[in-house]
C-alpha cells in the first residue's frame, strides 16, 4: 500500500529581509496568498495530513487561510520565538500521533516544480525504508548547501557554501525532504537541542547525526527553485505565477475597448475595464476590477485588484498589488505593496548608468540582487508625488510620502516624509 | 393678459477675485460668451425687455455681443462706478419708462436650471400683484442669506450668514427677483441711498422696507445652482454645459482617425482633427480648429477653438480656452485662459498628499476651494517650460513664465519669470 | 561624340564642426552612407571614373566604401594635411592621365537636385570647349561667393560675402565645377602653391587667373542646396532624404499590429516591429529591426536600424541613428549619434520661452541656427538618465552621462558625466 507522508509547511520564518514588504507567505500572486497556493497544489499530489508552523504574527491570518481550505483540516500551530528550523520542525511534534509515520519537510518559501514533489513521493514510495533528499543540480555556483553523495545516490553529508572550488558535487540541498519516520527525526532533533552548541543549525547537525545510522537519498531535481529571499525574489515568484497563464482567459462581466490589445497568455479579471488604445501583453494577470486606463500598458506583469492603471501608464516585469493608483507613470521592473500612489510623471528608474547589476540595501548590508534591471520596492500606502524619480533598486517604507520630483537615491523609512528644496529665481515682469 | 417682467441682468460687478483670469461674463462655455448665452436662455422663455447692467471696462465688450444677439435689441447700460447692487439696479432705472412694470433681477453669474425662472414666471402670473424671490432649499449649511418665511410663503425678512444651527429655513436666497412694480423698488432704493449708513447692502435693505408694506413670496426651487466667483468655478459651469451635451456631434469638416475613439457624449466642432489612437471621451466639448493629436486623451472636459492637444496630452477634468497648446503633458481638474503653452512632461498635480481638500488664495486670503482634486489656473499667454510641475490651487499669471522642470507652489504674477536653479556636478570622463 | 568629365568628390574636409558628429560622409541617410549615396547618384547620371579625396582619419572607411560601390573601380586618395581645396584637387592629379581630359569637382557634404549635375552636364555637352560652375539663384543674403556675371553668363570673378548691399548678382557659387581641360586647372593651382600668399584660398586666386583666358559660364541653378556645416544641418539633409520617399514601403518580414497606424509617405525597414496603438506618420523612414513600441510616434523622421522606440515614445522632425535606445520620451528637432541611450521622461525642449531662433556653440562660438525649433544633438553612447531636459540647441559629447533629472543648459564634452544634487528635506513619521 502507498503510504503518503505527512506534510509540513514552515512558514514561521521572519520576513525582516523583506522589508518594506511583510510576510512572505500570505504574499497574493494571482487571487490566493502563496501559502493558500502551496496548499492547494499540495493537495492536488495527494498529500492529505498538512501541517503548518507559523509565528506568533502571522499565525491569526494563516489560521484563516487554512479555515477556508477546501478538503481535510490543515493544522496550525504557533512557534513561540524564532529558534531556528529544527525548533519550528519539534514544534509541530504534538501533532504527529505517529512516530513511524513518513514526514515531508518543506518552506512555504521556496516555490519549485511539481515534478519535485511528484518525484520524491515516488522514489520514497518505492523504498519507504530511506529518506530523501532533494539535490538541485545546478551548474553555476550558488551560495547554498551541497550534497555530499555516493554512487549510489546515498548522502553522508551536507557542506554549507563550501565555494566554488570546493563543491563535493553540483547538487544544492532544496528544502524538500522525506524522513521515513518522524519520530526518529524529532528524537535527533531533541538531542541537538539537548547539546549545548552556540550555533542555530540544530536541523542540519541533527540529519548529519541521522545520515550515519539511517539511509538518506538524494532525489535529483533538474527544474526550477525560486526562494522568496528578499523582496525582489517577488519578481521570480511572479514569473512562475506567470508561466501558469495558458491562452487567453477574459472574465465575461470585463470591458474590452475595441482599439485595446490583449496579446499572448493573459488573464483578465472580473470587472476589468481595459479602455481604448490600451494594451495588456502576456504573459499578463490583471486582477478583478482593476482598470487598465486609455493607452497604458500592462506588459510581463501582475497587477492585483481594484487597482488604477491610469492613462500611458506603462507596468513592465513587475508586480503590482491591489488598490494601487498609478498615473502617466512608468513602473518598471518593480513591486508595490498594496495601496500605493504612483502619481503622473513618475519613473522607477531601473537601469543603472554603467548597466551593471543593480545593489539594494537589506538591514544595513549592501546587497548584488543579481539582476541587471531593477526598480524599485514600495511599501503599503506609500504616496509618491507627481515626477518622483526612484533609482535602481531604491525601497521606500509602508506610508512613506515622497514629495514632487524629488530624486530617490538611498532607501525611506517607514513613514518618512522627504521633499526636495528648489531654489528659484523670480524676476518681476516691469524689471 | 399674461404679463412677462422686465429682465434686468446684473453684469457689472468686478472680476478681480476671478484672478488669473478675466471678465467672468464674457468666459466662453461652447461657442458662446456665458451673457450670450444667458440672454438666449432668457429669450426662450419668453422675455422680451433685457438690459444688461455692465462696468466701464466690460461696456464695450458687451454691447458688441448684445449688437449681435437675434431679436429685439438688448439694452446695455454702465454702472460707473462699483457701488453696490441697489446702485446697479438704479443705474437701469432710466431705461424703465413704465413705473408699474414688473421686474426680474438676475445676475449673469448665477448659472441655473431654466426651470427656476419658468416656474418664478408662472407664480408671478398666476397672482401678479406679488412679487417673488427664488429660495434654493439647501440642507447643508452654506454662507448666504436664508429667509425668514411663514406658512403661506410669505417672506418676511432675509437673515445673512446666520450660521448653521440658526437658520430660519432651509432656502437660501438666490438672486432670481420678480418686482412686481419697478418704480416701488426704484423708489426704494433711492430712500436707502439718502439716508447715511456705511454699510454697501442699500438692495438688501430696500427690500426689507418692501416687504414690510408689500407682499414678497418665495419661489422654493430645488435644482441646480452654480455661482462664477471664484476661478476654480469655472469647472462647476462647465459642468451645466457639459451636461447639455446629448450624444454625438461630430462636424462634417472633422476628420476622426479609424483608431481613434469617440466615447459618450461628445461634441467636435468644424475642423477638430483627432488623430490616431487618440479619445475624446464625454461629456466632452472640442472647438473647432483643435487637434487632438496621436495617442492623446480628452475626457469630461471643455477644449475650445484652435488648441493643439498634442501627442499623448491628457486633459481631464478640465476647461482649456481657445488657442492653448499642449504637449504629452498631464492637464487634470485645471482651468486655462487662452493661449497657454504647457510644455513636455508638465503636470498639474491635483491631489494633496494628505487628500485632503484643495486651498488656493484670493486676494492674499487662503480659501478652501472645497475641491479634492484641483489643478492650476493658468492666465492668458502664459509660458511653461518643459517638465513643470504646479502643485494643487496654484494660480499662474497672465503672461508669467516658468522655466523648465520647475516645481510651482505658489501663485505666480501677471508677466512674472520663475527659474529654477540647479546645483550641478561635472566629473571629466578623464578624471 | 559626347564626353563625361572625371568626377572628383572632395571628402577630406575636416569634420570639427560637426562636433559631437563625427566624419560627415559616413553619416548614414537610410541604409547607404552620404558619400555612397552621392555615388550612387553619379553614376546613375552617367559618371564614369569617379575620384574621391579623403584624409587620413576617414581614408580606410572611404576606402572600404568605394570597393563596395558596384560598377568601375572608385579611386581613393588622401590629402595628407589639410591645406586647402586647391590642395585636395592637386591631390588627385597623378590619378588624371590626360591633362585634356575635362574634371568636374563636387564636394560630398553638398546635397543638391540631379537636374543640377545634369543640367551642367548637357550645358558643358553643348560646348565643351568652355568651363562651367553651377551658382545657385538666391534672392535673400546668404554668407557665400557671389559671382559677377555678364550678359552673356561669362564669369569674371567670386566676390566672397560681399555683404546683403554689394551684391554683384543673386548667383551664389556652389561647389559644382566643371573645368574644361584638367591640366590646366592642375598648373594654375601649382602656380598658386608656388607664390607665397598667405591665405588659404589657392583655388580661388586660380580659378580668377583661370577666368581672364579661358571662358568661365554659369550655369543657373534654381533648385534645393543644402549644406552639411554644422551638426543641426543632419536635419535639413534628412529632408532631402525624407523626400525622396513615396508611397508606402513595408518590408515583407515586418510587423504591423492591427492597431498601429501607418501614415503617408513612410518606409519600414526588414524586420520592424509596430506595436498596438504606434503610429509612423509620412515622412517617415524606419530602418531595419528597429522596434516602435506601444503607443509610441515616429513622425517626419529617420530611425535607423535596431533602434528602441519604446512605450509612448514621441520621435518628431528628428534624426536617430542605428542602436539608440529611447522610452517613454520626446526626441524632438533632434540629432542622435549610434548608441544613444534616452531614457524615461526625457525631452528635448524645442522652443525658447521667447520663442526667437535657436542658438548653439560651434568651437566657442555662439552661433544663430537658423532654426526656430531645436532641440539636442546627442553624440555616440551618451547615456541620458530619467527625466532629463535637454535645453534648446545643446550638444551633448560622445560617452556623456547626464543624470536623473538634470536640466542641461550647455554643451557637455565627450565623456562628462554631469549629475544634479537635490536638497532633500526629510522628516520622521514619529516626528
Amino acid at each position: 500500500m502507498s503510504v503518503t507522508p505527512i506534510l509540513l509547511i514552515l512558514a514561521g520564518g521572519a520576513s525582516s529581509r523583506m522589508w518594506p514588504l511583510r510576510e512572505k507567505s500570505l504574499l497574493r500572486f494571482g487571487a490566493q496568498p502563496l501559502l493558500a497556493d502551496q496548499i492547494r497544489r499540495y493537495r492536488e499530489l495527494g498529500f492529505g495530513e498538512i501541517i503548518v508552523v507559523g509565528n506568533p504574527e502571522n499565525q491569526a491570518d494563516i489560521a484563516a487561510l487554512a479555515g477556508q481550505m477546501p478538503g481535510p483540516a490543515v493544522q496550525v500551530v504557533v512557534q513561540p520565538e524564532p529558534k531556528g528550523m529544527g525548533d519550528a520542525v519539534l514544534c509541530a511534534a504534538p501533532l504527529v500521533a505517529n512516530p513511524d509515520a513518513p514526514l515531508y519537510i518543506t518552506q512555504v518559501h521556496d516555490v519549485v516544480d511539481d515534478s519535485l514533489h511528484r518525484g520524491i513521493l515516488e522514489a520514497f514510495r518505492a523504498d519507504p525504508t530511506a529518506s530523501y533528499l532533494a539535490g538541485c543540480e545546478m551548474e553555476d555556483y550558488f551560495p547554498g548547501g551541497y550534497m555530499v553523495v555516493d554512487a549510489d545516490g546515498r548522502i553522508s553529508g551536507i557542506v554549507e557554501k563550501p565555494g566554488p572550488a570546493n563543491r563535493p558535487s553540483n547538487l544544492v540541498s532544496i528544502v524538500a525532504h522525506v524522513h521515513s519516520r518522524a519520530g526518529r527525526l524529532f528524537d535527533a532533533l531533541r538531542a541537538e537541542y539537548a547539546r549545548d552548541v552556540p550555533t542555530d543549525d540544530h536541523y542540519e547537525r541533527a540529519m548529519d547525526a541521522l545520515m550515519k545510522t539511517q539511509i538518506y537519498r538524494v532525489f535529483r531535481y533538474q527544474g526550477s527553485w525560486r526562494a522568496l529571499k528578499f523582496p525582489w525574489h517577488v519578481l521570480d515568484i511572479m514569473e512562475v505565477f506567470l508561466a501558469q497563464i495558458k491562452g487567453q482567459t477574459v472574465a465575461e462581466s470585463a470591458y474590452i475597448a475595441k482599439t485595446a490589445a490583449l496579446v499572448g497568455d493573459v488573464f483578465i479579471g472580473e470587472g476589468v475595464k481595459v479602455f481604448p488604445g490600451a494594451a495588456v501583453v502576456g504573459p499578463a494577470y490583471v486582477g478583478a476590477g482593476t482598470i487598465v486606463g486609455n493607452n497604458a500598458l500592462v506588459r510581463h506583469s501582475m497587477v492585483l485588484e481594484h487597482c488604477e492603471v491610469g492613462f500611458t501608464t506603462e507596468i513592465a516585469r513587475s508586480y503590482v498589488a491591489e488598490r494601487c493608483a498609478m498615473h502617466a507613470c512608468r513602473v518598471l521592473d518593480s513591486v508595490f505593496a498594496p495601496g500605493v500612489n504612483f502619481s503622473a510623471g513618475c519613473t522607477t528608474a531601473n537601469l543603472r548608468i554603467d548597466r551593471g547589476p543593480v545593489f539594494s540595501r537589506v538591514k544595513g548590508q549592501k546587497l548584488n540582487s543579481g539582476r541587471d534591471k531593477l526598480g524599485a520596492i514600495i511599501g503599503r500606502g506609500a504616496f509618491l508625488g507627481v515626477d518622483v524619480m526612484t533609482m535602481p533598486g531604491v525601497k521606500i517604507g509602508e506610508g512613506a510620502q515622497i514629495g514632487p520630483g524629488t530624486h530617490v537615491h538611498h532607501d525611506v523609512r517607514d513613514r518618512q516624509r522627504v521633499y526636495v528644496k528648489q531654489e528659484l529665481v523670480v524676476v518681476e515682469g516691469d524689471a
